[in-house]
C-alpha cells in the first residue's frame, strides 16, 4: 500500500503553504489559506480575476517538486474564456484548475485584491487597494408565491451566502430599478455594494444585470481656492484615468478667501450663491472628466474632497462667516460620510457615496490632512517640514514621535498676485530667471517655451503667447537672484543706477526699479521687479518662515532633517532659491524635496483606500495646531525673518554654492531708504 | 454614639428603593436606583420633567416613617420655577430637592419617560413611550484658539458628557444652522436625537437656541387607496394633537389599486405620476394637519407610515408593476428608515426621518403588519381572526402559538363600490336598515342624522343632505335584512311581489330588485338592491369567508374564538349582520369586536416607539403568509360559501337569535332563477 498524503499547495509571493482535499480549485485552496486571490463572480469561471501562474519541476526552496499533471487540465470553462477572451500563456482560472498534487502557485499582482498601486510622485510610495465600493455578481433566487418574500431581501440573502455580507441597506434609488434589472440579467446580477468607514451597514449603491464589465470609478478632488482639480480613478486597479482641472467659479466674488467670508457677510444669501456656483463647477468638471476617460459618468460612485476650510463650508452649504474672525471656529472639523445627491452631484451615479477628508483647523484645512496622508510625517524617523503654499501657507513639521501644524498669512504673492507685474502660471509667463553678477543682465525662460531668452530663436518660439508677466515662481528666483547679483540690498532694499551698476535700475517715484524685459516695441508689456513686489515677497516668506521656527521652537529642534514643498508652488520652485530668500529653514539642498500636488494626492488615496481613511482620521486628531495669530513669537519671528537673509539662520550649506553680496543701499539720498529716513 | 445610616429612599409607584448619601437629588436618587424618573435639562432646573410627590407621615406598608424635614427645603431654583411658572401643591422638582432622611417618593405618571398611553379604542391597551427622536438640553463648550475643535464635535463631546450620547452623527441641513443657534443660545441648545431602530448612530435633526419648548411631533399615516388619513401626535406625551384624512388624489389614475398598477404598466410615466401625486398630498396633509393641532409644521421630525403593497411602491417611487402579476413580487418586503426629503416631504422639518412599516407579502402589506401591532394576535391566548376590509380584505388568523395571514380579493363591493344605489359613507348614505319579517317594509338611518326613517321628523332632519345611496355598511345590512324577511332565498335569489308578498319588489329585466326608498318624487334617486347587487355582495363575501377558513384548515382548526373588525369597515358593520350574511365564521356576537382604524392604531404605535418597531419587524418575519391565488382550497371554498348561509357552517349562536325563512325562489319562472334555468 502506497501512502497517500493530501497534496501540499504553496502559494507565492506570499508563501503561503498548505494541504488540501485532492481536486480542490486553487480559489478554494487559496481562500481556506488565507491568500489573496480576486475574484469577482464567486469562482463561476466568468470574471478572470482569480488568474493563477503554476510553477512547475523542481522547487528546491520550498521543497517540492511539481509533477506536469499536478494541476486538473483545462475544462470546458477554461477553453471557452481563452476562445473568446484569450488567456496569457501559462495563466489557468484559479476557480477552475483543481489541485491534485503538490503544486507551487504563483498569484500575479493584478489578481491580488490588496494590490499595491505604485504613485507618481517623487517620493515613491505605494497605495494599497481598499476601496469603499466594490462589485460583486450574485445570483438571486427567484419569487416564490409559497415562500413570498421581496426581491431585495432575496437579494441580501444571496449576498450573505455567496458572499458573507450582511445585513445589506437597500438605497431608495436603487430599489426603483432592483426589479427590472433582476428580470433583465434572470436573476443573475452584479452589484456595487459601499461599505465607508463611517457606515455601520454595507450599502447597495447600483446594479446592473448578468456579469457586468463597466467597472466602477472615483473622483478625488482637491477643491482649491482658485482651481478645482480633480482626479478620475477606476476602483478596482487604482489606475488614473484622466485628470482635469477647472478655475473656482467662486473667483468672482472675492479673489481670495477672506474677501469671500466678506462677501457671504455682506451679502444675505451670498454663501448660497457661492455654494451653488461650486457644486455646479463640479458637475461640469465630472461630466468632462469623464468624457477625456471615456466613461460613463454615472459609473462614478465615490467622491473624496480635499480642501480648506472656507472651501469645506461653502461645499457643504455652510455660512463660512465664523471661519472671517477669532476664534476661527469650525462648524465641523470631522471627516463627513455623505450622499453625493446631498451636494447636488447629479452629474454622476444618483447614488455616489462623498467622503470629505477631516479638517485640523480653522485655517488649517482637509486639504493639510491630505498632506499629511500623503507625505506622512506621523511616519517620518528625521524631522521633517512639509510646506504647501497655496493663498495661504500651512505647514506641518515633526516626525513619528510627534506632529504639530500651522497656518501662516502668507497672502498670494506667491502665487504672482498683488505683484506689479505678476500674473498666474499661464503660457507666455516668465517661470524661471537668472541674474548675471557681474553684468546684472537677465536670462529667463517663459511657461509654454523650452529655451532661454537668450537662446537663439527665442523670440519666435514665444511670438504666440508673448512675454506676459511674472508668475510666482518667476517672481521668488527674481527677487533672489537680484540680491544674489548685488541689485538689493540684506534690507531688500533696491539700488540705483549708480550703486548697482546697471541701466536696467529704473526711477519708479521714489524707489527703484528692475527691469527684466521690455516687451513695450513690440506693444508688449514692460515687466519689472519693483520696491514694494520685494516688500511684498519679504511678508510672504517672513510669514512661511515665522510659521515654520514657530513649530520647531514648539518642538525644541534648532533644525529638520527634509523640508517636503507641496502644492503647485512646490512643484515649481527651485530650492536654492527658495533658500536665499529665506523662506525655509536651512537643510542641505538634497533635502529639499517637491511632493507635487500632495493633497490631490491624499484625495487620491482617501478614494481608494478605507483603511486610509481611518488612518488619516486618526492622525489628524494627534496633530497639534498652533495658532499663529495669538502665538507672540509669531510677531518675534516674523520681524527678525524680514531681511534676506535673515539674522538668526545663517545657510552653511548654501554658502559653499554661492556667496550673497555684501552690499547696502541704506546711504543712498533717494528712493525708499532716503524717504524712510526723513519719516524717523 | 448614635448609629448613622444613609437614608433610605422608596419610589412607588415601581417600589424600586436602596440608600443614597445624605444630600443627593432626588433624580440623581432614581437615575442610581434605575427609577424611570424624566429630565430634559438635565438636572438644571429648567424643565420640571422631573416633578415629583413626597409623601410624609406613616408608611407601615414600606415600614417607613417619613419625617417632615426628610427632603431639603424649597431653594431657590424651585421658588423661581413656581413663582414663574406655578408647581403643583405637594409637588418638588426632583433634581432640587435633596433626600436628607428616609422618604417615600411618588412618580407621577407624566414625570415617567416611559409613560404609558391609553389609547381610545374597543380594546384598551396602553402604548410605552419610546419614541425615536427626544430632545435634550445641552451647554456647549465655546471654542477656543489654543484648542481649535469644530463646533459640532464640542456639541457631540457635550451630548457624551451630560447625556451619555455617543458617536453623534450630524445631518448635514442641521450643520448649516449650527452654528448661529449655538451663538444665539451662548452655547446652551436643545438638540433633537434620531436613535431608530435601522440606524447604528445617534442623529442630529435639529436644534434652537436655550431650553426649547416648542416640542417634537409625529405624524402616523395610513395611505390607503382611497383615502389618506393622519394623526399628529405628540413625540413627548403620545397624545393625538389632530386627526385629518384627505382622498387620495391617485383615484383619477384608478379607483382601485389593479387599475392604478394598469395605467402605469400602459402609461411610460405613469408610475412617476401617481408618485408625485402622493408626495403632494401627505404634504398638503401635512401642512393642513399642523394648522390644525396649531404647531408649526418644521417641528414634526417623525412619520410613520402604513400602506397596502401597491400604495407603498408608489410611494418610495417603485413601478409596481410586478404586483400587477404572479408571482406578486415585491421590490422591497422589510421595514425601512429614510430622510423625509427622499420622499420629497418638504412641508415638514428637513431633517425629518420616515419609518415604513415592513410588509408582510405581495398581498398583505405594511397596513396589515399595522393591525398585527395593534391588535397582537400573536400575544393572543385564545384563536383569533383579524378581518381588515378595505378595496382588498386581509385576514390574520391565530394565537401565540403562530399567525397566519391572507389577503382576499372582496373587490370594493363592501365600500359600496360596483353596487347599484352604491355611493361612499358620506352624509345622506343610508347606512342601517332592518326590515319588518312580517310587512317586509324597511326603515333606514342615514349618516348625519340620528333618527330613523320612521321617526317622527326625519323627513326635515334629512332635508339638507337629501337621501342619496347605500353605504358599505347599508349594503351588508340590506342584504342580511333581505335574507331574514324572507326576501331573498338561500342561493341569493330576489323573489317576485307574489313570492314575497310586498309591493316593494319591482321588476327589473328578468330579475326582480327590492325599493328601500323612492325620493322621485322629491327629485330624489329611487334607492333599491337589485339581483347584481345581491351577487356583488356574495362574490365579496364568500371571498372574505374562503380566506378566514383556508387560514383555519392551516392552522387545522373547526372555529375561531373571537373575530376582530378592523378598517372603517369594522367600525360601522354589525356582528349580527356579517354573520347573517356569512362574511365571518360563526363566533359568539360577544366575540365578535370592533378595532375601529387598527392600521392607523398600529402606525401611531410605531410613532412613539422604537421597541414596538423591532417587536412588529419580528412579528412579520414569524407570520406564515398563505396565498389564497395558488390554494385550489380557497376556490372550494369560495364556492361553497356562495349561499346565505352557505352548507358547511351553520350559525348554532345566531339561530338562538333569529331564525333563517326556508324559502326557494328556484321555482319561479321568472327573473333570474327562470333564466338560469333555461340556460341549464
Amino acid at each position: 500500500m502506497t501512502e497517500t498524503r493530501d497534496p501540499l499547495v504553496i502559494f507565492t509571493p506570499s508563501g503561503k503553504r498548505g494541504r488540501v482535499a485532492p481536486g480542490t480549485p486553487v480559489l478554494t485552496a487559496a481562500r481556506q489559506l488565507g491568500v489573496d486571490l480576486d475574484s469577482v463572480c464567486g469562482g463561476r469561471g466568468i470574471c478572470s480575476k482569480c488568474q493563477i501562474t503554476p510553477g512547475y519541476g523542481e522547487f528546491s526552496k520550498h521543497g517540492v517538486t511539481v509533477a506536469p499533471d499536478a494541476l486538473s487540465a483545462w475544462n470546458s470553462v477554461e477553453e471557452r474564456y481563452n476562445r473568446i477572451r484569450g488567456l496569457t500563456e501559462g495563466r489557468r482560472l484559479g476557480c477552475q484548475a483543481q489541485i491534485l498534487k503538490d503544486v507551487v502557485i504563483d498569484v500575479p499582482p493584478e489578481s491580488q485584491v490588496h494590490k499595491q498601486v505604485v504613485r507618481k510622485a517623487a517620493t515613491v510610495r505605494a497605495i494599497t487597494m481598499d476601496p469603499a465600493t466594490r462589485t460583486y455578481y450574485v445570483e438571486v433566487a427567484e419569487p416564490d408565491m409559497h415562500e413570498p418574500s421581496g426581491d431585495f431581501e432575496r437579494l441580501a440573502a444571496a449576498l450573505k451566502e455567496q458572499w458573507n455580507i450582511s445585513d445589506l441597506q437597500p438605497g431608495l434609488q436603487v430599489l426603483s430599478k432592483l426589479q427590472p434589472v433582476l428580470r433583465k440579467g434572470e436573476w443573475k446580477v452584479t452589484v456595487a455594494i459601499h461599505q465607508g468607514n463611517h457606515d455601520a451597514r454595507p450599502k447597495l449603491l447600483d446594479l446592473w444585470p448578468g456579469f457586468d464589465e463597466g467597472g466602477l470609478y472615483g473622483l478625488a478632488i482637491d477643491l482649491g481656492s482658485t482651481t478645482i482639480a480633480a482626479h478620475l480613478c477606476d476602483l478596482a486597479t487604482g489606475d488614473v484615468l484622466a485628470s482635469a482641472g477647472i478655475m473656482n467659479p467662486q473667483i468672482r466674488f472675492g479673489e481670495d478667501l477672506m474677501s469671500r467670508v466678506s462677501y457671504a457677510m455682506m451679502n444675505p444669501g451670498g454663501d448660497r450663491e457661492m455654494t451653488s456656483a461650486v457644486r455646479d463647477s463640479i458637475n461640469t468638471l465630472a461630466q468632462s472628466i469623464a468624457d477625456e476617460g471615456k466613461i460613463d459618468p454615472t459609473r462614478i460612485v465615490e467622491v473624496t474632497f480635499v480642501c480648506n476650510p472656507v472651501m469645506h463650508h461653502l461645499l457643504l452649504g455652510i455660512d463660512p462667516v465664523e471661519l472671517g474672525q477669532a476664534p476661527f471656529a469650525l462648524a465641523s472639523s470631522s471627516a463627513l460620510g455623505l450622499d453625493a445627491r446631498e451636494l447636488g452631484l447629479g452629474a454622476i451615479n444618483a447614488n455616489a457615496r462623498v467622503y470629505v477628508l477631516p479638517l485640523i483647523a480653522g485655517h488649517v484645512g482637509a486639504d493639510c490632512a491630505a498632506v499629511a496622508l500623503s507625505e506622512e510625517p506621523n511616519k517620518a524617523k528625521d524631522m521633517v517640514l512639509i510646506v504647501d503654499v497655496g493663498t495661504n501657507a500651512e505647514l506641518l513639521c515633526g516626525n513619528a514621535d510627534r506632529v504639530l501644524a500651522c497656518s501662516s498669512p502668507t497672502g498670494p504673492a506667491f502665487e504672482g498676485a498683488q505683484i506689479s507685474s505678476g500674473q498666474r502660471a499661464a503660457p507666455g509667463a516668465i517661470e524661471r530667471i537668472e541674474i548675471e553678477p557681474a553684468t546684472k543682465e537677465p536670462r529667463f525662460k517663459v511657461i509654454g517655451c523650452d529655451l532661454w531668452s537668450t537662446d537663439p530663436g527665442f523670440a519666435e518660439a514665444t511670438a504666440q503667447t508673448g512675454i506676459t508677466g511674472i508668475c510666482g515662481s518667476g517672481i521668488i528666483e527674481a527677487v533672489a537672484e537680484m540680491r544674489l547679483a548685488g541689485i538689493i540690498d540684506p534690507s531688500g532694499l533696491i539700488g540705483s543706477p549708480e550703486q548697482v551698476g546697471s541701466p536696467r535700475l529704473i526711477a519708479d517715484g521714489r524707489t527703484w526699479s528692475y527691469v527684466i524685459h521690455d516687451g513695450s516695441a513690440e506693444g508688449g508689456p514692460l515687466i519689472s521687479v519693483i520696491q514694494t513686489d520685494i516688500r511684498a515677497i519679504q511678508l510672504a516668506k517672513s510669514a512661511l518662515y515665522a510659521g515654520a521656527r514657530l513649530l520647531m521652537d514648539e518642538l525644541g529642534i534648532e533644525k529638520v532633517d527634509r523640508v517636503v514643498l507641496a502644492g503647485a508652488f512646490g512643484a515649481h520652485i527651485s530650492p536654492r532659491h527658495a533658500m536665499v530668500l529665506g523662506m525655509i529653514p536651512d537643510v542641505p539642498l538634497d533635502k529639499v524635496i517637491s511632493a507635487g500636488n500632495a493633497a490631490g494626492t491624499g484625495a487620491r488615496i482617501a478614494l481608494c483606500s478605507v483603511a486610509a481613511r481611518n488612518e488619516i482620521e486618526r492622525v489628524v486628531r494627534e496633530i497639534h495646531k498652533v495658532e499663529t495669530a495669538i502665538e507672540p513669537r509669531f510677531q518675534e519671528h516674523f520681524v527678525a525673518a524680514n531681511a534676506i537673509p535673515h539674522a538668526t539662520a545663517p545657510f552653511p550649506e548654501l554658502h559653499k554654492i554661492v556667496t550673497l553680496p555684501e552690499v547696502s543701499f541704506n546711504t543712498s539720498g533717494s528712493g525708499e531708504g532716503g524717504r524712510r529716513r526723513r519719516r524717523g
